[in-house]
């Protein structure tokens, strides 16, 4: 029992999303229909790794609710994973993931013409 | 004069639409993020040809006022073209244009997994 207890932390620092095969073409589509959305997941994937970054890195000048709202959406579609560092989530895109399961998405949102 | 009056009749047949440099990723991805509406997609590229095809082909059994919604925000995005026949509207998926401008975004759609 004293190993479960021991695991609590490591089960809560990263949070809730789905599993590949349970993500969902509309749900991730909706992810993506938001402009601000689609930069996050174009500046997390702009250095080319699979780092995790904070909303600071990401850099987009919106109040913190919003952001954390939209990182949110991210996350549940399956596009994004977070985890929890001490008081802060940094994010990272799920790029093996999606490519397994929506070949040619990330390569889309890369290239996606916003304007 | 007599020239342009014969033309409207052929400005009238084709419904109004987005030119390829006019569509947007975020519009795109909204006009994909209903089920319903994937699979209108999905049923038009079904023959594999770009012929243009009734409600009533396309063969889901929703109401008419329904679809006709869901046929014009994919036409307003820019993935579906709709002409005019007589009363009847017909669609076709714009291949090439999304092509062009969204590389791997049919396949993409044509390989989603909704459930």
């Amino acid at each position: 029992m004293t190993t479960q207890i021991d695991q609590v932390p490591s089960l809560e620092e990263r949070l809730e999303q789905p599993e590949p095969r349970d993500m969902r073409a509309d749900v991730v589509f909706a992810a993506l229909s938001d402009p601000l959305r689609i930069s996050i997941v174009q500046r997390l994937m702009s250095e080319g790794d699979d780092a995790f970054r904070s909303c600071t890195w990401v850099g987009i000048d919106r109040p913190k609710s919003t952001l954390t709202h939209h990182f949110r959406v991210l996350r549940e579609a399956g596009i994004i994973e977070q985890r929890r560092y001490g008081t802060e989530r940094r994010s990272r895109v799920r790029m093996d993931d999606l490519a397994a399961r929506f070949p040619g998405l990330l390569e889309m949102v890369l290239a996606a013409p916003l304007g």
